[in-house]
């Protein structure tokens, strides 16, 4: 093969994330090597130049990346030592330095408090002595290597504390401590930075979780209070800026019933809470990501329609779901609807794609769009139509 | 690797045409496998399932198809008997006996003539008597084979008529005279049908040519008479159906100045006038592709901003030309310009590119898209902003 026009981006993880990162890449020309967990998975089926092997190994980190003019991620598990390790040789977006506050939730907190973004109560916890000094109920989170509802427990009497101090220590796990906030909705605030500063900041967006999961994500967030939604935007600026984020950043934001936002999450990747995206702004956030790990020019993040509506496809209880047999209703129904499917098998729980619906109406919107995804989902008959 | 969650769409041809099938097939879930001319074509950079190999060797399409569910085109230079040859094994779309009409003018203008569609006048030339007695000047044109203005000469004497002749002898082409139409500006009318008689007919465009290759689409053809714009979907549905065409038609028309049309060009597969689609309709044409010869229900074809320009980036004479490296400028100039590349290197008078600008006012999009390609294609200097 001739030597590539543009510089080579090396992403891994072979997600569904990475999957959604080629589709921009091949429109913009931009080379993609990656390093997938396992041969066809969900990226690897549509990134040609993909290697399998074990992104714990500094070794395979190294070869993946041997080339390439910068490295950016699918997840966010690579150990913050390797990414160090590999700054000598090319550029790492995000970096450790910043990364870090996307894997432990401890330093995240801890740097939050000192920039005074709002966020909930929160503590470390070694004991259950610790919990109750902190106060049930209450919600406890591993600090590191949690996600999708995963490394999260409520937890309302010292009983539930001990049982997930038991199944930490097992896993040498830390344990942060948070209040149970009260909220109204979750929110989300999602920016692009680049390394020369340039930021792009979409319309803040609610989202809605099952199980833990994002299930469904409304763009922008109805009735939100125009300065609540200023005021979550520069918060994700801030933390962008602050923390130095190079590529998307999401902040994940309570709105609590008194009307302030508290943050919950971050993520320094392109994010669930970010897919509507791809149907519904002039950029979106895979190609921003893109673009913000190569420093180029960020694309326009204004929305397309007045309302778009995201529905994540998750494998349902039932064993009726079907995904592209799903496609004749589905397509039929709604010849406006966008249909994103990973290349995943339905399993219960699991994400395996998403629909996109917009348009002037919001209420059509989320019709359309959350029939497709429990038509997909197996969580609908035809007899419902 | 698991066996694919949905059927398998073989692409004969490796150029940009199946690159961009390539995004819409990684969306919708669906895998490609591709033929391709030589190891890092425009499309095998982005398609894993690849194999290197001769469209005109019937083993080796029957070996790449092997396993698929269908088979499509990035060209349509495949010789008609192996698409017959291949249709006992699996469906081919479009089929041999529509395609035929794309590879052979003297076959369409005899079928579009018994279909009573207008046409140029035209004959099948045997020699320079039978031009002379067409009348000259006209234009020449080999009945197979010709693209991007090769395989086509206006000629306005005998001695240019008869050096057509001996070229065209040398390679056993038919030669079809056609006059020469005193146009006011070409249009295409594009769509897209399935096997199931299903269509999709985007908005009639605008397109002007450089040098016999596509440069300029203006969606939608702006001040056409809506009855002609009528008149031209109705011939585009007329032959799709006739035809029996299955994926995409492009019928390349001239708007001659006393306001008739007359069809000039069939193309049955994506094509360069539909480009627009990609970031101006809900769903472009080389998604409605995929469905159509998946026989699956078709996207809307509605535009989604009221105007959108397409401008190919074609190398220039100047050595100037940039791709990636005119990123910086193209993207913090115009933060909602698209841009579509091919990972091809830059040569004189080769597509290697295009981009989309969409909006509200005509003259801004012309000038951003104009202004983007030109950039890249180093017909203009910074000093020009």
């Amino acid at each position: 093969m001739a030597a590539p026009l543009a510089p080579t981006v090396a992403v891994i993880g072979g997600g569904q994330l990475a999957r959604m990162m080629a589709e921009p890449a091949a429109a913009l020309g931009i080379p993609l090597r990656l390093l997938a967990e396992a041969e066809g998975v969900s990226a690897a089926q549509v990134v040609p130049d993909h290697e399998v092997g074990d992104y714990t190994d500094l070794d395979t980190l190294r070869r993946v990346t041997e080339g390439c003019a910068v490295v950016t991620f699918d997840h966010e598990h690579v150990p913050t030592d390797h990414l160090h390790a590999l700054e000598g040789s090319l550029a790492v977006r995000p970096g450790p330095e910043a990364l870090v506050h996307a894997q432990d939730k401890a330093v995240m907190r801890r740097r939050l408090v000192e920039l005074g973004v709002p966020c909930p109560r929160h503590a470390v916890v070694a004991d259950v002595a610790d919990v109750e000094a902190f106060g049930l109920p209450c919600v406890l989170k591993t600090t590191r290597g949690g996600y999708d509802g995963k490394g999260v427990w409520f937890v309302a009497t010292a009983e539930e504390a001990a049982a997930v101090f038991v199944e930490a220590a097992e896993q040498g796990r830390t344990i942060l401590a948070e209040e149970r906030v009260d909220f109204r909705r979750e929110l989300s605030a999602l920016v692009a930075r680049s390394p020369s500063g340039q930021l792009a900041v979409w319309p803040v967006v609610a989202s809605t979780q099952r199980d833990g999961i994002c299930h469904e994500v409304v763009a922008p967030a109805p009735d939100l209070d125009p300065e609540l939604a200023v005021e979550a935007q520069q918060a994700a600026i801030r933390i962008a800026g602050e923390l130095g984020v190079t590529g998307v950043l999401a902040v994940e934001l309570f709105e609590t019933r008194d009307g302030r936002i508290l943050v919950n999450e971050l993520a320094m990747r392109p994010h669930n809470t970010g897919h509507w995206t791809q149907d519904g702004a002039v950029t979106s956030q895979f190609e921003n990501h893109l673009r913000a790990v190569l420093d180029l020019p960020l694309g326009a993040p204004d929305a397309r329609a007045p309302w778009t509506v995201m529905v994540n496809i998750l494998g349902g209880a039932h064993d009726t779901g079907r995904l592209y047999d799903g496609y004749p209703h589905a397509m039929a129904r709604d010849p406006r609807l966008r249909v994103h499917l990973y290349g995943k098998e339905l399993r219960p729980g699991r994400k395996v794609g998403h629909v996109n619906a917009y348009g002037d109406d919001l209420e059509d919107c989320l019709e359309r769009a959350r029939h497709a995804a429990a038509w997909f989902a197996g969580d609908l008959g035809e007899e419902s139509e």
